[in-house]
C-alpha cells in the first residue's frame, strides 16, 4: 500500500458508494498515515445468500485500500431474533457464516489479512458496555430511538422494545469495537445519524457512516419472497443457479426495478474491473500498487467478465446469437444499462451471461466447501435437515432424503423486531434487518 | 417465631396493605416452615425524608414475622436518574441511606438479623442478568412497558428510553434477588402486574406483591412541593419538625387531604400498637412470640404514643386544653378519624402531638448519628454542602457557612424518568418514583 496516495486509498475507499458521512474522519487519517478502521456487522440467523456479495464487494476495496476491516457477527442480535434458536445453534451459524465470508474474499483474491471477525458476545455483555447502554438509555428519547430504526426495524402493530434498543446498541458497538467508520446500506442511514449524534453524548468520538446503496434482490422480483427460489445459496450447484435466474423477474427495457442488472452493477462489475487491474498491473510488470492479493495463483477462474476479442476497456460482455448481431460489450455499466432500456440485450441473455458469471464466482466456495469436512460438519449443526414429522405417524420407517436435498434453509426464520446492525444494502433481502417492504428475510 | 403460627405470621405480613396479589405463595411457604423472602427497592438519590416511615413501619412487620427482607439499594438507577451525579457520589448515598434504614429498625427496636442491603450494581451489570435484559427486551411490546410505567415513570412529552426499561429491570430484579413476594406502594401494581406477567415467560417463578396504600406527604399539602419545608429529614432537630409540621396542610374537618392524619394511620398508630404488644408480653412474662427484637432495652423513648392514665386499650392519645374538654384517647385510628371528622380534635392539637410522635421517634436516629463519626462523614461526601458561586465574581475571600447551615439536600435533583423501583408509598413524595402528580422528588 505504500505507493498508493491517501487520495487513491480515499478514492478506492468511497467509491460506488451512495452516501458518505464524515469522510473527513477518514481523508485525515489516510493523510496521517493511519489505518482506518471500520465495521461491517451482520446477524449469523439464516444461511447467508449471494445478495451478500454486493457488501462484500464493497469491503473488498476496503481491504485493498489497507482499511482494518471487522466483521461484526451479531450472535445475541441473532439469539434475540428468534430464541427458539438456543445460543448453541447461534454458535454454529456464527461458524458457518465464517466459513462462508472468508471464502467469498479468498475466492475473489481479497487479502484478508487485515480482516477480523469479532463476535457481539465477546463484549455485549459485559460491565462497562451495559453500564453504557444504561446511560444511553437514560439520554435518548423514545421518540428518537423510534425515528432511528423507523427503516431498519420492521414496523409491527405491536413492536418490541428491543427494536428501541437496538439502535444505540449498534452506536455502542462503533465504541466498543474502535473504529473509526460504519459501513452498511442507505436503510441504515437514520441508525448512522442517530450515532452521530448521541456517542458524542456519552463522551465518545463521532464516527464516519459509509453507505451503499439499496439493492433490489438477485434472484427475487417483487412479490417474491414467499418463492423457496428467490434466494440463490452460496453453495448452490450450477444447475440451480442456473433455475433460479431464469424464474427472476427482469423485464424487458426495465432498468428501474430489475434485480439482475443491479446485481451486475453491484458485483460483477465491480469485481470484473478488479480483475482487469489485477491482470493490466501484471502484465506491465509495474508494482502492485494497491493490494490486490495474489488469489489469481489460486483460484484459476479470476477472470474478467468479458469475452476473448473484446475491444480494450470493456468491463462486461453479453452473450447474442449472430443472427440478432452477435455478442455485446460493455466499457460501463452505465452503457449495459442504456442498451438494456433501448431493448438492445434481452433479459434472457443478460440472465445466461449473470448465471455463467455466479456460476464461475461460485465454484471456487464449493469447491472449498466440499474440501473441508469441518466446514461440512458445521453447516449440518447450524443448518439440520428438518425431520419429516409426518412420516411418522404412518410408522414407516425413516428414509432420511439424499444429501443435498430438503430445504434446510427454512429452519431459521425471521423475528418481528428484526435487530438493525447492518444490511447488505439489498432492498429485497437484507440479511440483518427486517425492513417495512419485506416479511421474510434471511431464509433462504 | 416457633411459637407463633403460619397463620399469626401471615396475618401480620399482610396486615394493613391495601392489596395482596399472590398471598398463596406466601402462605404456602409459611405452612411448609419456610422462611418467605422479599424486597424493596429504593434509589439512593435526595436525603430520605420521614415518608420513609411509611414502609419502614410495614417492613418491620416482616421482620416480626421472621421474614428475610432484602433492601434494594439501586445505585445504578440513582446514577441514571441523574448522570450528574457520578458513580462515586451515588456510592456515598447508598453509605447514606445504610445509615438512616438501619437506624430507623433499631431506634423501634426491630430485630434487623434478617435484614440484609444489596446494591444494584453488585449484579445489575453481569452478563446473566443483562442477556435476561436482553431476552426480556425481545419478549415485551413497547405498549406493555410503557403501561407497566404509566403510575411511576414520569409522565412528560419526550419520555426517555429508561422509562421502558425499568419494569422489565424492577421484574428481574425478583429473580436475581431470589424472593418470594416484592414489597411496594400500591402505585406499583402496574409495575408489578407485568412482572408476574413477563418472569413465567422467561422460565422464571411468578412471585407474590404486596403492595401499601398511598399516603399523602406528612408536612406537604397539596402543591407544597417546592417549599423546601415540606419534607421533614430523618436529622432534622426537634425545633426544625415543629416548624414544618406547623406548616403543614392540615384542614379542619377534612379527613380525606390530611397528610397529618395519614402519617398517625400508618406510622405513629403501628409504632404505638408495637410497643403496646411489647410492653404486655413483657408484663405478663409471656414469650415473645413474634420477633420484637429488645430495642425497649437500647431505646429508652420506646413508649406507646398514648398519655399516662389513658384507658385500656388506648393506642393514641391527643392533648387538649382543659376548657375544651381536655385529652383524647382512641383506641382505633378508625375513633381517631371520625373524632377529627367530627371536629372534637382541632388540626393544632393534632399537630402538636404528631410533632412531639415524631421528635421521640427521630430522638434516637439523631443520637446515633451525633455519636457515629463514621456516618457524620459519609454525609459530607454523599450531600456536600453547595459551595456559593456568586461570590467568586465579586473576587471576594470565600467564606464557607458554618457547618450545618446551607442546604446541601438540595443537591439531589430528580430526572424525569426516575426509576419505578419500589416507592415508599406516599403519594405526595415517593422516594424512587416521579410520580405525575409531583414534581419534585427525593430532593428534601
Amino acid at each position: 500500500m505504500s505507493e498508493a496516495t491517501p487520495d487513491d486509498r480515499y478514492r478506492l475507499i468511497t467509491r460506488r458508494l451512495q452516501e458518505v458521512l464524515g469522510g473527513d474522519i477518514v481523508k485525515t487519517l489516510l493523510v496521517q498515515g493511519k489505518t482506518p478502521k471500520c465495521y461491517w456487522g451482520t446477524a449469523p440467523t439464516g444461511r447467508p445468500h449471494v445478495g451478500y456479495f454486493v457488501p462484500l464487494t464493497k469491503i473488498a476495496d476496503f481491504l485493498r485500500a489497507d482499511v482494518e476491516v471487522k466483521i461484526l457477527l451479531a450472535d445475541i442480535h441473532a439469539f434475540l431474533d428468534n430464541m427458539k434458536a438456543p445460543l448453541e445453534l447461534v454458535g454454529h451459524r456464527t461458524k458457518y457464516y465464517k466459513f462462508v465470508l472468508l471464502a467469498v474474499f479468498e475466492s475473489l483474491g481479497i487479502p484478508t489479512s487485515r480482516l477480523t471477525f469479532i463476535e457481539g458476545s465477546s463484549y455485549q455483555l459485559t460491565k462497562e458496555y451495559n453500564l453504557d447502554n444504561y446511560r444511553l438509555c437514560a439520554t435518548v428519547t423514545e421518540h428518537d430511538a423510534k425515528k432511528a430504526g423507523a427503516e431498519v426495524v420492521k414496523q409491527v402493530e405491536s413492536p418490541l422494545l428491543s427494536g428501541l434498543l437496538y439502535p444505540g446498541l449498534q452506536a455502542l458497538d462503533e465504541q466498543y469495537l474502535d473504529v473509526d467508520f460504519q459501513f452498511g446500506g442507505v436503510d441504515q442511514r437514520k441508525i448512522f445519524t442517530f450515532a452521530e449524534l448521541y456517542l458524542p453524548r456519552l463522551g465518545y468520538a463521532k464516527r464516519a457512516h459509509l453507505m451503499n446503496a439499496m439493492v433490489p434482490g438477485l434472484a427475487g422480483g417483487k412479490m417474491s419472497s414467499s418463492d423457496p427460489d428467490s434466494k440463490i445459496d452460496f453453495l448452490d450447484p450450477p444447475d440451480a443457479v442456473r433455475r433460479k435466474i431464469k424464474k427472476a423477474f427482469c423485464e424487458e427495457g426495465n432498468v428501474t426495478d430489475n434485480g439482475v442488472l443491479a446485481f451486475v452493477e453491484a458485483v460483477l462489475i465491480p469485481i470484473s474491473e478488479l480483475r482487469l487491474e489485477r491482470a493490466a498491473s501484471t502484465a506491465n510488470g509495474s508494482a502492485v500498487s494497491l493490494a490486490n492479493g495474489d488469489g489469481s495463483k489460486d483460484e484459476g477462474a479470476q477472470k474478467p467478465f468479458v469475452f476473448d476479442g473484446a475491444p480494450p476497456g470493456t468491463v462486461f460482455s453479453v452473450s447474442r446469437d449472430e443472427k440478432y448481431g452477435g455478442p455485446l460489450h460493455f466499457s460501463s455499466y452505465d452503457a449495459l444499462r442504456e442498451a438494456f432500456e433501448t431493448r438492445q440485450v434481452h433479459p434472457k441473455d443478460l440472465k445466461n451471461v449473470v448465471a455463467d458469471a455466479l456460476v464461475s464466482l461460485l465454484s471456487p466456495i464449493r469447491k472449498r466447501f466440499e474440501e473441508s469436512k469441518e466446514w461440512q460438519e458445521v453447516t449440518e449443526r447450524a443448518y439440520p435437515s428438518p425431520v419429516p414429522e409426518k412420516k411418522k405417524k404412518k410408522e414407516k420407517v425413516y428414509h432420511p432424503p439424499p444429501p443435498g436435498k430438503g430445504r434446510n434453509a427454512n429452519v431459521a426464520t425471521t423475528h418481528p423486531a428484526a435487530n438493525a446492525t447492518a444490511s447488505t444494502g439489498q432492498t429485497d433481502d437484507p440479511p440483518l434487518s427486517s425492513t417495512a417492504e419485506t416479511g421474510s428475510t434471511n431464509a433462504n
